[in-house]
């Protein structure tokens, strides 16, 4: 067994509950204004454009543009679809709102004891400023930002995996990748990634989230802690 | 004048003695081999080495690689220049000394408190691995690594100073370049960059280190603790 030396971490769903964060900051932004919607169906229908968006940056038929864009455009589609009008500076500072999501509650623990000895990066489909906004917002400290705006296009395409593997001159063995998403995890374990799947059974609500993966992934934790421990007692 | 968000900082020589440091590991990894040549004298040759090697990149002459690689071609010129012969491994170990570089006293708790105001990014040709140690080594906390390996091209080109600023999604006025030479900072200035000026006087040894620049630079210090303070005071 190849020492691992660094963990790159999913983030959307994996480290931070971006589905009530985004329910809350939505609420925060729009309640105001007298608008009233179904918080978390606004939040759910908001995620369900993410793919889309991205597949038409991994298909080629859009140039590489920042998830912030891209969040920016889905936006416009579902606050028509919930019949909601707002000015462009509501609309600015509610994309941002994926800004200000918070971590799942083991997180800053989690990446403060497996920081103690390991190299430690996002791999998230997520942009630096909106990675540093979060690191700031929950107290996460990283050894560099990699992932989608480093690489220039979106995970699952080998070319995120691998352009976090080359910026940390590892070797592929050498790196695991740490989600809560079996096909996150199925994605890197094909280009020769390290795997850890971590249980986040409450993702886009109570007991929805995803089951470990069918493939032998290294670990399988139900918390960063929980990993931290298990990566210790080898 | 608009707010400064985030502060970039150049390292090698501003943020860390890369001259004794360098003379040292040559040290430690040659004596023992029964080799003894001016250590000080090595690491200004090895340095000496830098410019040109980078040269080649900026001018398309060499595609864009890695600062570990061009220290590597580097230091088997120096070491022939020098009349020392050694093996593979040594040299590999040898090469990776940038990588066990000692900051300036001053450069820690500077750091830790432009930190509490700014978002802060090396902005330097060395490679991310390199910063990375660089960082672990020194215990220096970072928002991202950015800098010539994200902007694949070298500093002065505009190009790296450009795509720190864009990484953070700010404006060039809101982002600020910190280093101890004036080709730097003008370079910086040139593309719309707010400037500071560290002195460190004993870069290539006593009294040998750069003026503070002839144009107008936002800040003129004599350590991160000094531009802390002054920046506190506006």
């Amino acid at each position: 067994m190849t020492t691992i030396k660094a963990l790159i971490f999913d983030v959307f769903g994996t480290l931070v509950d971006w589905r009530t964060s985004i329910a809350r900051e939505t609420q925060l932004a729009l309640a105001p204004l007298g608008i009233a919607v179904d918080w978390l169906a606004f939040a759910d229908a908001w995620r369900a454009q993410y793919q889309p968006a991205m597949e038409d940056v991994r298909s080629g038929r859009l140039p590489f543009s920042k998830l912030d864009a891209l969040h920016r455009r889905n936006l416009d589609v579902v606050l028509s679809a919930f019949h909601v009008d707002v000015d462009e500076v509501t609309r600015q500072h509610l994309n941002l709102a994926w800004h200000r999501l918070d971590a799942w509650p083991d997180v800053k623990p989690g990446l403060d004891a497996l920081g103690q000895q390991f190299w430690l990066a996002p791999c998230s489909n997520g942009n630096i400023s909106l990675m540093v906004d979060l690191a700031r917002r929950n107290g996460l400290r990283w050894d560099a930002i990699l992932g989608a705006e480093v690489a220039r296009d979106y995970k699952p395409k080998p070319a995120v995996y691998l352009s976090a593997v080359h910026a940390f001159d590892l070797q592929l063995s050498q790196t695991m990748m740490v989600a809560a998403h079996a096909s996150d995890l199925a994605a890197a374990a094909a280009v020769g990634l390290r795997t850890a799947f971590i249980a986040r059974p409450d993702e886009y609500g109570p007991n929805t989230g995803d089951r470990s993966p069918d493939f032998a992934e290294d670990f399988v934790a139900n918390s960063l802690l929980d990993l931290s421990r298990q990566m210790s007692a080898l």
